[in-house]
């Protein structure tokens, strides 16, 4: 893409609305707009975004066995009745709406209800069992208070992946095959070193739950984390009784803030029960299905890479994630030759398949530094006479501000790896 | 994908509370399911197909320079009482909330004014135009009546790009550009052929818009059209007047119901005044931005190519379109030599690259084709004694039921193209 064609701009200012370190990094540099609190759309640098983080958790729930659908926003209320979390007491962020001829309806906040009524027309034998379903679904949930940028949002995508097995060991199972599953998409998504896989509350449903916590500052939760073993415990069931029974020895431990960009929750046969999702064993005896929940929110697993990944200069982006794999910077000072050769640069690496991002505008040097430092692309190109007098380019990495100069003859061969 | 594995089953009676055809066999082949009266969810099938046609639409609207973004749902009342269209009175189709704290909010039928917004903070020169800018976003539409299956519904995707001009020559440049880019994503989808551009009103906005309206006995629409000249009038702007004022022959047309697929629009100045969107030309002087609209429902155009293309066996995927473009059918008849065979043929298909389904079910050969010819994927390749008696595979195109015999040697050739 030729940035002199890109719709957004840079700018400099802070957006004043803006506490979230996410939301003012993403806003300034073209990445989101705000709607009004708690609702962002993504700009097309951070729609690419985005849709790489998806594509990274599709790639690796599919390959655990999960099938994608996606199932609907509004809701009618008689599944819901049913399991009794209709009301607003029940869950406290419903947004309600209704139909021309009066009949209300809800914004789907979660899903729990019409995929286990789905599978109800389905699963009636132990041969369809187990199976895992899985969906980027946006979720609207009526929140209070709305500040941490694109971390809690009023509206926004989950990936929310269901189980359904025949019994609680098949169950098992899959909730660890699903959590080594998580390990590769924070490893992927460039936090893996930072993510702590946490005990949490199971609420109503079982005695714990799992979180993935992101160590940072800016974090919502408090947790405590053995980094030797790699867990943690959240605040919420921090006490020596849940230490003890979890054999977790307290002096190991951590206070640390976190980010949840994960959670993997066993649901047991809360929704089968309420809804009617029994199948039959080999013995031909009824019995309720097995159920987990499984979700990751694309948009604050990326706003949560801002937040841990960022330097003063701006974002920096994981190669997997990043917009675009190549930043080019024609730095021309005036002379065509220069735009010359780096319009042909530009030609090679898109015929080469390598994603770039070309600043062909006509503005300062300075300009296209600042911003291709805010931008965060994880390999910046320079084309200028310096560069061309020496017969190739310089490479600089975003992250560590180290420079190579390459030759001609090497460029392809040294930003394709 | 082993159809086996597959969570979804096929069903062989119709849904007793659909009247149309797309609906009732997208059911009945487990591409959707019905939440509610216009409401679908995408089954894994359904949502291979729909994926396809938004990658159709994706390539087409690239093409022409569209940039891809995705606003929101929720909307505030603030921009849309700048337009004058909050009102019920307005857009009568609206579905409003309200935030926790009581502020009323709507779900976006349309996005002209945040779109619109958006621009103001992007495009102050007439060195910023023109812009093309897209996305597919989910729509709300409080419809009174939603019978026509997954052609008309209250929660739906929507491509809707809006080009933004200099002027009106710079306008229609583009809006003929798209034309012709639609009619290649007709084409791509299989209904090319019955499909034509279709004057109709231009509402409050323009003289006329553009119709894309697929002939078919089952549409909501009438239109006039020469099939010669391929075009057409709505019903709705059709008058002596009008067709003088268009140049067309009343003797040439022919009545027929059809099903509107894509519509563009000239919006003028209409939303640019109302919020606001001007940009300094090469004078100096302040003049607002000339906007169109141009969209496809994705949805819908699935919707239509089940209702013109089915046959009374079942759906008839054209092949950009179709979930999968091969399924395997083994006939094993008790032979675990098929079964094996036909397991060594899903493995080297998937190893090149073709996209199969494969019916590996212990069940009756009449059921799997019957259920082959209802779900209707281009090409079926058949494994039995019989096919590996004679070192091959039979090959049945969906569409008009040929055979051909192709030899072990040939079968990624003869698949692949």
């Amino acid at each position: 893409m030729r940035q002199s064609e890109l719709f957004t701009k840079t700018r400099r200012e802070a957006p004043k609305d803006e506490a979230a370190k996410n939301a003012e990094l993403l806003i300034r540099a073209g990445y989101i707009h705000k709607e009004m609190a708690g609702v962002y759309s993504y700009l097309p640098l951070g729609l690419r975004v985005f849709n790489n983080v998806v594509r990274i958790i599709r790639e690796e729930m599919n390959a655990i066995g999960g099938q994608e659908l996606e199932l609907t926003t509004l809701q009618s209320p008689e599944l819901w009745k049913k399991s009794d979390r209709w009301r607003d007491d029940s869950i406290d962020v419903w947004f309600k709406t209704a139909l021309k001829d009066g009949g209300e309806l809800g914004l789907g906040t979660t899903h729990e209800e019409p995929m286990t009524a789905l599978m109800t027309e389905y699963v009636s034998s132990y041969k369809d069992l187990p199976k895992y379903v899985y969906q980027f679904q946006t979720k609207f949930r009526n929140e209070k208070r709305a500040k941490s940028g694109i971390l809690r949002t009023r509206e926004f995508v989950m990936k929310d992946l269901y189980s359904f097995s025949k019994d609680e060991k098949e169950f098992r199972t899959f909730y660890e095959k699903c959590a080594a599953a998580y390990k590769k998409i924070f490893d992927r998504a460039g936090i893996g070193d930072t993510t702590f896989r946490t005990f949490a509350s199971g609420g109503s449903f079982s005695k714990y739950s799992d979180e993935f916590q992101c160590v940072c500052d800016t974090g919502e939760d408090t947790v405590y984390i053995d980094e030797k073993k790699r867990i943690g415990v959240n605040k919420e069931v921090y006490t020596d009784e849940v230490l003890t029974d979890l054999g977790i020895a307290k002096a190991e431990l951590k206070e640390r803030k976190a980010i949840e960009v994960g959670n993997i929750f066993p649901l047991g046969t809360r929704f089968s029960d309420a809804l009617g999702l029994r199948y039959k064993d080999e013995h031909g005896k009824e019995v309720p299905v097995v159920m987990g929940s499984y979700g990751i929110g694309p948009g604050r697993l990326m706003g949560t890479i801002v937040e841990v990944l960022a330097d003063a200069k701006g974002i920096v982006w994981p190669e997997e994630v990043a917009p675009y794999a190549v930043h080019i910077l024609s730095i021309t000072g005036g002379n065509r030759d220069v735009s010359t050769e780096a319009d042909r640069l530009y030609e090679l690496l898109r015929e080469n398949g390598i994603e770039t991002l070309y600043d062909d505008r006509d503005i300062r040097a300075g300009e296209k530094f600042a911003d291709s430092d805010l931008i965060g692309i994880p390999k910046r190109v320079i084309v200028s006479e310096k560069t061309m007098s020496e017969g190739g380019v310089e490479v600089v990495l975003r992250k560590d501000g180290s420079t190579t100069f390459v030759a001609e003859s090497d460029i392809i061969g040294h930003l394709a790896t």
